[in-house]
Order: C-alpha cells, then sequence, then structure tokens
C-alpha cells in the first residue's frame, strides 16, 4: 500500500510555479460548479503520519479555494458533549450540505488505527470497526456525497528526519512534542495497522489515494490534483446520469400463504377501563417520573420512537409519557417532510441532530422509518434506497445503543373501522379539524401497501436491543397504559 | 425478525392440494429456463432451527423439480480433506455451475452462529466474520449467481413440541439425539445470534426468507413459492437488461507529477556472474529441499504467483523452485483464459481449486490477478468487475494466509530493449518459437497501460502477510536466484 509513497516523490520550483496557477483557477472553477449545482457535497479526509504534512496541506486547499465554501473540522479528541454522544455523532453534526465542501483534519479513522496499533483493541475489533466504517462510507456516497481520501505517508526514516528538522526550527518547534515522539516509536505498529484500514476501505466509490509527505510541493499538488480530479469526474458524471445508485432491483417478495401476518395477529379488543386507567397511568407516571430522576439516569439516554396508523393515537401516547417528565429532561421531535436544510443532507442526518445526549429523552413523532414507510410506500425514494436502509437504520440503532441509549419503538394500530369513525370524528369537531388532512384519505386507500411495509419493517429491524412493540389502539386507554408500562420496564432494566 | 415466524401459519389440505401441482411445474418450467438460459447459477441455503423441517423441504424441492440438475450438498462437519485448505475451500468446491441449481444444507453460517452461541467465538469475531459472508456473498451476486435463503424458525415452545413427537414416533426416533437435545439448551442463545446474523446478512441481492417450520405444508408451499419467485424475477430481470453490476463508475486517477512510480524505481542493471549464480544455485535450490522436508512443512502450504512482463522469464524461474523439489510435492498450474467449465463459475473458482492442502506447494504461473491485468487492460471485464477484485483477492488471500499458507508474489520485469531482444531471439531460435505469439506483440504496444495497471495493483495488494517481491530481471541469473532466496526466506520466517 505505501510502497508508491517510499519513492522519495519531489517536484521542483519550477513545477510548482508552473502548475499551481493553473491548479488553482481549475480548483475554484470546479469548487464554483459544485456550489451551483448544489447535488452533493465534497467531503475530504485528510489523515497520515506525523509530520507528513496533512495540516499544511489543509491550509493550501483553503488558500487555493473559495474558503466560505469550506468548513474545514480538526477532530482531535472529543469534546465533553461529544463523549455524552456515540462516538460517530461528532462527525454527523460535521457534514457539509450539498454543495459545500467539507475538509476533516482527523476523521472516524484516527480512534480505531491508533487504538490498535496500542494494542488496546484486538484484531477482531478493528475489523468489525473497518466494516462500520466501510458501511457508513457506503451510506454517505449512496446519499451523493463526494468522498475524497487523502492519506499522507512518510517512511520512518523520513519521518524521523521530518521531526528532527521540525524540532530544529525555532518557528516550527512547537509542532514536536513528545507524543508525536511516542507515536513515532509505534511507527511499525501505526504502519501495520493503517495499511490493513486503508487497503479494506479503498472502495471503488471511495478509494484512499496515498501521498508521499516529504517533499511539500510534491505533496501539495498531488493532493490539489486529486481533489480536483474527483470534483472533475463527478460533475462529468452528473451530468451524463442524474440519477445515482439508483439501479439495484428490488428481491422479490411473496405473501404468506395463509395471509397472516403480525399486525392481523394482533387482539384488537383489549380495553381498560376509565377506573383502572385512572390508577394506573398515575401509577406508570410516577413510575417514569421516579426513574428519571434516579442517579443511574443520568449515565443513559431515552429514545423513543412512535409510528402507526394514522389517528392511531401517537399524540396522546407521547402526551402521557411527557406528563411524567420534568420538561428540562425532554425533547419532542416531531417528523415531517424534510425542511430544505435536511434535503441537503444523507436521510438520517435529521435524526442524528437529535440524537439525545446522556441523562436525556428525546421522542420521536414519526421517525427515521419514514424511508421505509412512507417514502417506500409513496415512492419519494427508489427501491434501492430503502432497501439498503434497514442496514443502515439498525447500524444507527446499534450506535445508540452502544452508547448507553434505551430505544422503544411503538407501533400504534387501529382498526381499519376505528379510523373511519376517529376521522369522521375529527372532521366534525372544530378543535380536531386540523388534524385532518386530504392525506390522511389518501393514506387510508394505502392501507395494505402500508401494511406490507411495516411487517417488513419489524422483521427486519425488530431487534433484541431495539425491539418493537405494537400496540393495539382500538381503545386509547389501554394503548397509552401499554406504552408507558413497556417504557418504564425498558428503562428500568437498563 | 422471527416474530413473523411464531405466528402459527398454516396450510390446510385443500390448499395443498390445489397448489402443489401448479406449484410444481412453475417451479419446473422456470428450473428448465434457468437451465435452458444458462447465464447464472442458483444457490440455495438451507438453514434454521433442529426440527423445522430444512431436511423435508430439501427432499421436496428435489421431488418437485428435476434433481438431474440440482445438487445437493450437507455440508455438516468438515472432513480431513477439508480441514487441510481453507474453510471456505469445501464450499468453493460446491459451486453450481451456470444453469444449476445447488442446494447447500447446512452453509458458510453454521460454524459462525454455532460457536458464537456456545460461546467459543467474541461478539467482535462474530461481528468480522458475518462482514467476511456479506462480502462473500456480494462476491457471488456481483459474479452472477442468484442466491436464496431459506432459514427455517420454530418457537422454543415449538421446537419442544416438535422433538418431543420425533421422539415419540419410532420411524423418527433417530433423528432425535444427544446433540438435539443439547442444542436446545442454548436455544435462546442461538436465537440471538441467529438473529443478528440474519438480519446483518439480509442485503438486497440476497434477503433472508424465514419460514415458520411447524406446519409442513405451510413450509414445503412458502420454500416453494419462495424458490420460484426468486428465480421468476430475475429470468424475468435478466431478459430486461442482460449486463448485470456493471453500473459503478471508475474513480477519478491522477498519474504522480514526477513521472515515478515503483516499477521505474527499480534498480535494472543487478547481474549474477555464472560462477557465483552457479555456486548460489545450489546453496539455494538445496536450502529449499531441506525446507521442504521439514517436519514442520507439513503443517503449512506454499503458494507461490508469478506475473510480469511477457518474455521476464517466468518459466525459468519457476524450473528452478520446481528442480529443488519432490514431484510429489507441488503443482505447477498454467494460467490461460478460463475453460468453459470455468467460465460457469465466480472467477476466483478456477484458483479456489487449485488451493494446496498442506504440505503441499502450488506454484502459479499467472494466477489471479490476471483480473485487474489483463482483462482490465483488455477490456475483458467492466470497470466495476476490476475493481471490485482488489478487495476479493484481498479477502482470498488472507484466508489462505490464515490457514497457514506462505503466500510469495512475484512480478518479473525487463526493461522494454531487452524484451525486443528477447523477442527477436524466440523468433529466430526454432525451439523458442512457440513461446512468442502476436498476442505478445499487441502486450507490448499497451507496455503503459501494463505498467500502471501493475503499479495500482502492488499499491492496492502489497500486504504484510502476502506482499509483492519485483524482481528484476535484465539478467536470469539474478531473477533466478532473488526468486529463490525470497521464497527460501518466506518459508523459513513461517
Amino acid at each position: 500500500m505505501f510502497e508508491s509513497a517510499e519513492l522519495g516523490h519531489k517536484a521542483d520550483k519550477a513545477t510548482w510555479a508552473r502548475q499551481v496557477p493553473k491548479l488553482r483557477e481549475a480548483l475554484l472553477g470546479a469548487q464554483g460548479e459544485v456550489l451551483h449545482a448544489a447535488r452533493f457535497p465534497v467531503i475530504v479526509l485528510v489523515g497520515g503520519v506525523d509530520g507528513a504534512g496533512s495540516g499544511e496541506t489543509v491550509n493550501l486547499l483553503n488558500e487555493w479555494m473559495d474558503p466560505r465554501h469550506i468548513t474545514t473540522h480538526a477532530m482531535g479528541a472529543p469534546s465533553e458533549v461529544d463523549r455524552a454522544h456515540p462516538p460517530m455523532w461528532r462527525f454527523w453534526q460535521a457534514l457539509p450540505p450539498k454543495g459545500k465542501l467539507g475538509i476533516f483534519f482527523g476523521s472516524w479513522y484516527t480512534a480505531p488505527i491508533v487504538e490498535r496499533a496500542y494494542g488496546k483493541t484486538r484484531k477482531a475489533e478493528l475489523s468489525a470497526q473497518i466494516d462500520e466504517i466501510a458501511r457508513f462510507e457506503k451510506m454517505l456516497t449512496n446519499e451523493g456525497a463526494l468522498l475524497v481520501k487523502l492519506w499522507f505517508h512518510l517512511s520512518k526514516k523520513a519521518q524521523r528526519t521530518r521531526l528532527r528538522s521540525l524540532e530544529k526550527d525555532p518557528d516550527t518547534r512547537w509542532r514536536v512534542t513528545a507524543s508525536e515522539w511516542k507515536r513515532f516509536d509505534v511507527y511499525d505498529e501505526l504502519r501495520s495497522v493503517s495499511e490493513q484500514t486503508l487497503r479494506m476501505t479503498s472502495s471503488p466509490e471511495a478509494p484512499w489515494c496515498v501521498i508521499e509527505g516529504a517533499d511539500a510541493r510534491y505533496r501539495g499538488l498531488t493532493a490539489g490534483r486529486t481533489l480536483l480530479a474527483a470534483m472533475k469526474k463527478r460533475l462529468a458524471d452528473e451530468a451524463r446520469t442524474p440519477a445515482i445508485g439508483a439501479k439495484e432491483k428490488a428481491p422479490a417478495r411473496i405473501s404468506a400463504i395463509d395471509d397472516a401476518h403480525v399486525l392481523r395477529a394482533l387482539d384488537m379488543t383489549r380495553t381498560i377501563k376509565k377506573k383502572k386507567y385512572e390508577s394506573e397511568l398515575e401509577h406508570w407516571q410516577g413510575q417514569l417520573n421516579l426513574l428519571s430522576r434516579h442517579p443511574k439516569f443520568r449515565e443513559l439516554s431515552v429514545v423513543a420512537a412512535f409510528e402507526g396508523i394514522d389517528a392511531a393515537g401517537k399524540g396522546g401516547a407521547i402526551r402521557r409519557i411527557t406528563g411524567a417528565l420534568d420538561a428540562r429532561t425532554y425533547q419532542v421531535i416531531p417528523i415531517a417532510a424534510p425542511a430544505e436544510e435536511e434535503r441537503a443532507q444523507p436521510y438520517l442526518w435529521r435524526f442524528w441532530r437529535h440524537v439525545p445526549g446522556r441523562g436525556r429523552v428525546a421522542i420521536f413523532d414519526r421517525s427515521w422509518y419514514g424511508r421505509v414507510l412512507v417514502e417506500r410506500v409513496e415512492g419519494f425514494c427508489s427501491p434501492a434506497d430503502w432497501m439498503r436502509a434497514y442496514q443502515e437504520i439498525c447500524d444507527f440503532e446499534d450506535q445508540l445503543v452502544r452508547n448507553g441509549a434505551v430505544l422503544a419503538k411503538f407501533w400504534l394500530t387501529v382498526t381499519k373501522e376505528e379510523q373511519l369513525r376517529r376521522f369522521k370524528d375529527r372532521e366534525k369537531t372544530r378543535w380536531k379539524r386540523f388534524k385532518i388532512t386530504p392525506d390522511d384519505w389518501r393514506n387510508r386507500e394505502k392501507w395494505d401497501a402500508y401494511e406490507h411495509a411495516a411487517c417488513e419493517m419489524f422483521d427486519r429491524t425488530s431487534t433484541e436491543a431495539a425491539p418493537w412493540t405494537l400496540v393495539a389502539g382500538n381503545d386509547k386507554n389501554y394503548a397509552r397504559i401499554k406504552v408507558l408500562k413497556t417504557l418504564c420496564e425498558r428503562i428500568e432494566r437498563a
């Protein structure tokens, strides 16, 4: 992997003087086109060996292009806020929107490589992390991102020379600290782990470009030319075929020969009488309140997602939860069609931004499952998009759970007759009228398609750590208690 | 994942009587079309809980279709021969060619799931295995295979009932042994591990189909209908768009601004004088012979791959190796264009079949790198195909190395002038004339393209465990000693 970057590549002054003006002009032109088209973000990852000039190169790229449309993120050690969230949260926050460039100086590669090189993680753990990264990047490119990955390399000898020369110069002495020399001690381990990681994550969509870092002119020109070539190629590809990644074919599906499915198997006749309801409500709300004040609660977070048939009582159930909580603890996130800012990002971005920190509760009124429900049924995304979403959602939820989130997913449902009754009631009652729209009637006509999508969703995303709870909602009392009780039990177990 | 398969699905006698004749006819028809088209193989994986009827279903499928074009592989514990090879070797051997069906009763999923359920492997190890499986299946589907994955499930209660009823019946008593009850003890662990594994390996190209196994008619019909739907869908897709997976775009590439690359950096002037050569040859051939008789040699295997420029001396170097070995120890595998039987399989298949068992040496005269060299340069495969090949090759080699293979990869090269001299010499000398063809002259015209492909190949496939050795071949003596010496050193280290 690194052989080509240990050849002593060089560019002389004349080459530099001749190339830079042309390169700058071309880079600015390509950046302008990317901005103007606003079709895809450009994500530049910069990594490599200490002293190989990645910092200088980041500065150079900012100098050569229009810095107003570039955000540079120095991803050092995570902050306290970062640490209260899953590790990938801070990278999600920093993703550039379509049309813009984001330069990540240090990235999701840093921790896995360094930890393995120091022997803090095992081989199999690194493999699992690499595969997670590969899936994450696959998602980014499927969502349209152009991913340019630059790795600045130095041979062991070259790194020693470079660190010494930086130390000698009073202007650059500050850049070589004990930690650089400490990392130099594990040069061989770092090299070996980096090689494996880079090799396993060099995909056709997002290959690594390894750049020899010893000669400043060579590395600067090479980084600039690589970025330029990637942007130009992508702009040309876009011009030819606008739609990306929509080619995959849906697998064949059959429905059960006996027409049985989990929603039909739900007992829709269950009810709770008013009096019992009131005492149960008090009990479980009190329980939830106590749990939210428990000292251990500060170490976990709660994510509750509500999905279901229109008029099945999501709002009412959510209000019974929030009614038991201190307003400073929770946030209710209503999910409608994505806003412009959100459409400029990968679809999971608008959920990542609301991922609660430790000690907090986030309640999603509709959720990231929209992609495999409404977007699938209404054709708002391609089959390839919703098919890959199951895996992407499971990865997302897995990250939440590993970070200590209690994840409760509720599907509220009513029978078709009960929905009709509620729709009519809403139309009749003036203060409920805002809740019913022509969309609701249209969705009702697609009842079977929504049920089919929901059943497939349960099958593919109900996991031990993040199970779906199906709630029979014909009786609102029953449904609300079921939701509160399930939530309390899940928190208690955690 | 399993909720839908615990609903008590059933099919009554009337449904069975009505459906089976139609289903059989349709299955036979689809099978005939698959056979006739000979465009893709159908690989059916059958797995699941003991007693859930996977065995009966396999029999049923064989009964319903034309068994001459189905091969069923009961993949139980690996045999002694299997164990002398990498774990995936026996599955490669069993892959059906295009047009045929292969049913795997037990598969590459069995060991990872069972070992994890019994706590023999860690969580991260299972994750890594799952990702390896996902990459393997992605390769199979990219190579055109239709992969149908059937999982037969029973709830814990249903499994207990089923095992007891099998025990009671004298005809089926033999099927329930201590090992079935032992596995029942870890039902919960197996369920949990299977759920994770199935979920993570349900890709759009090859989703799992979970079938409730309690009712024989239901499971038989569902398995048959699933297989039929998958074959019909694929035949219909094929009819619309014959080429599969060739859509991916090649990433942008730039060449180094100083035109330096590893092949140009090779010192081509090195020579060894005749006398010194003779003594060195004797020394290293003796060394190799001793190594091949060492008791520890029986625990490893040697895979040597030779690639390089035409007329660079591959054949001569190989003969210096085989000259030192007992003929019973080694096999030289000359790789030319694939034969018909080989073209009906994934491209790595013809190399897997020659993977040596422990204690054996396999010498490949040209190798699996053809895909990223000649096939790439000559356009024999699509960019998507050779781009994914780097990863697939690394996975392949990783499996060899993990199984104890010493993997030595040699790139023999000569300067353009030296090649011309040798070509002319071959044309002049009668007994060498067979070695020179118009192809050689044509390849020579594409010198730069081949060098470019070779350099990218070194960058992407030279790993610590399987490094490339570049050999300057202008002087044959030097090249031969370099190859022998490298091989001896690699074996010695192992």
